[in-house]
């Protein structure tokens, strides 16, 4: 690892900025500005005022999104401020460019009050056609995301908690027809309800899976420990765990037939594994060590085992999800990435592997598959002409 | 005139934005991402953490500035809002980019309130290496960049105010070669005191210029007014018309040197112009249409004429200074751009026309001058490096 990081610094000093501004036009004569700027401008800015909906026809709206990030939970850094995060939005930027040709602009702001960061993606909504949300700490993100979506025209989507769901869901919807399970038989035990593990559990929900177990730092969700929690956990042991087990992970552990980490290294141990139900399913994506290694669950029996690793099989990458994402609602000008459109999204990157293909160590497709971002982008834009 | 709106129209909905982004990155294999995103951005991150100033060398603000519009006062149309703004800010987004090699971005705040705007600017500091402002409406608009400066460590530059002052100072210290006169002895009216106008006054004082007669609406300056105008004016009052005349604009143009108009149409008559000194020096700047044509002007013995439009000579264009100030400014990491700083840029301008090739149509060089940019630049530098 120390290698990679001395390499990655070496080049971002050669890089300075992994994205640029291009024109578009050519500004060589009298001529170019009159039509580009004054007067000629002028014509472009009476038609927006007359109808705000030309903005997406006459500047870059329609292809450009900002990514604003407050640097309160910045990768496995934590909350290092705005203008330390600056790297990782800009390379959040250059993902988006580079599977999605979505121009994104990396915004980082030097605030973290909800309520500061609310009104301003609002007020930056005239030149954007939508916001990615970035490694804002949860649960405020949650917070944020929700007041966006309601005051905002164009998609607000938070990718820390819908990204890792939605390609989560795409590897789980691939798992399904290799162990021959139906999502209502499932029993799923989530670790980690911050951002990404509550969303993955209401995808879940939304996918038909009807036994969820979820678990934070403090144990098993659970109605007595409410008071306690923040608004999302709160939320999360309303919909789940009906029976009100108050169980040990390694207790609930027993007999599931999927394990859902996003929580931290080593936490689930070779035991566990081999007490779940038969070819059990393990994702385990605490970045960079899992929750149990690829070769550990493995040993231990785990039939399908998916992590956040390059390295291994069955890569749960974001960037298999977002761009397409943000392509696809931009190109069909949704206001809103609904609940519908992510599960469309998850469906769709499953889809790319055929299901002669498919084996335990290939669920997920790589993110190198050119095919993965137009199945995302039409399963967007089907869902939004099914909304019409 | 209806011609170039309609083409320009036309132009826009082919561009569909006037700028773009793309990679200075690799993004094609799984090192790629190691290197650009994760895990290797985070040493990128760290090393900015520890000194933030890294961030010029890590990321793409040494080279990128954010422009910042209200909307309040664009170009001709007045107060259209955020949303009919977009078009002018990406086109000078395009002029930064093709003129200075500067990556601007265009953002419209959906927000009108001073003290909104200065608060979402300074949150926005992070990612910018500096903030053009742009039709904000004056008073406002001197308020907004008065109290970013004090707040902001990277260099904020209204361009409608010191953009055009810049140039109209340049065009009269070649006007001043031809003539042979000085600033000390020149009788200089200004109509129109609002974000240009004021800060032509404050430059045309640093230039060396005493005997300064400024108009409004209302007539000349005065104090006898004091208590109607707003700040702008309240400060000029107190700087020019040391005598205190109360004159029509015809009475005090009798015997002027230098008339400047940022106001409106066809406000000068030939006679005003036929009672300056000798070899009278007209800059006619409203636009498109000036406070005299500039045959008018000449027919009436304007020795030397200037105007906002590029096809008559020497026209007074933003885009001489904006792309060069900025470009300059970010090579020498500067806090501010400095009253010295304007002052040099507008020398460096008038520099690039050599004494002998000056003639009353040529003081000021073409904006296809590929010279001027680098005249401005090294002005920029040259009092950096007298500060340090």
């Amino acid at each position: 690892m120390a290698d990679v990081f001395e390499k990655a610094l070496q080049e971002h000093y050669k890089w300075q900025g992994k994205i640029k501004t291009e024109l578009t036009v050519d500004l060589k004569s009298k001529e170019d500005l009159a039509l580009a700027y004054s007067p000629g401008v002028a014509q472009a800015c009476r038609e927006i005022v007359t109808d705000e909906s030309k903005a997406y026809d006459l500047t870059w709206k329609h292809r450009t999104i900002g990514i604003i990030s407050d640097g309160s939970a910045v990768l496995g850094l934590g909350n290092i401020g705005p203008y330390g995060a600056m790297p990782v939005m800009e390379g959040k930027a250059a993902l988006f460019k580079a599977f999605g040709d979505v121009d994104a602009i990396p915004i980082c702001l030097d605030t973290q009050d909800p309520d500061e960061i609310i009104k301003m993606v609002k007020a930056l909504e005239p030149g954007f056609g939508g916001f990615n949300l970035e490694d804002i700490a949860a649960p405020q993100c949650v917070y944020i995301e929700r007041e966006l979506k309601k005051i905002c025209k164009v998609p607000i989507f938070h990718d820390d908690q819908h990204g890792t769901a939605i390609v989560v869901i795409a590897g789980l919807i691939n798992a399904l027809k290799l162990v021959k399970k139906k999502p209502e038989a499932l029993k799923v035990v989530v670790l980690g309800v911050g951002a990404a593990g509550s969303s993955i559990i209401h995808m879940l929900k939304a996918f038909g899976v009807k036994d969820i177990h979820g678990f934070n730092s403090k144990g098993q969700l659970h109605m007595d420990h409410f008071d306690s929690y923040d608004f999302l956990a709160q939320e999360l042991v309303q919909i789940i765990n009906p029976s009100q087990s108050k169980k040990t992970l390694a207790e609930e552990m027993v007999g599931a037939d999927v394990f859902i980490g996003v929580s931290a290294a080593n936490l689930v141990s070779p035991a566990m594994v081999a007490s779940m139900n038969t070819q059990p399913i393990v994702f385990a994506m605490a970045n960079p060590d899992p929750e149990i290694s690829y070769d550990d669950a493995k040993a231990a029996g785990a039939y399908i085992v998916g992590t956040g690793r390059s390295d291994y099989p069955n890569q749960v990458n974001n960037v298999l999800a977002f761009p397409g994402i943000f392509k696809g609602a931009l190109a069909a000008r949704v206001p809103q990435i609904t609940e519908a459109m992510k599960l469309a999204a998850a469906y769709g990157i499953a889809s790319v592997i055929e299901a002669a293909a498919l084996t335990p160590d290939y669920i997920i497709p790589s993110v190198f598959d050119e095919r993965v971002v137009n199945a995302v982008v039409q399963a967007i834009q089907a869902q939004a002409n099914q909304a019409l």
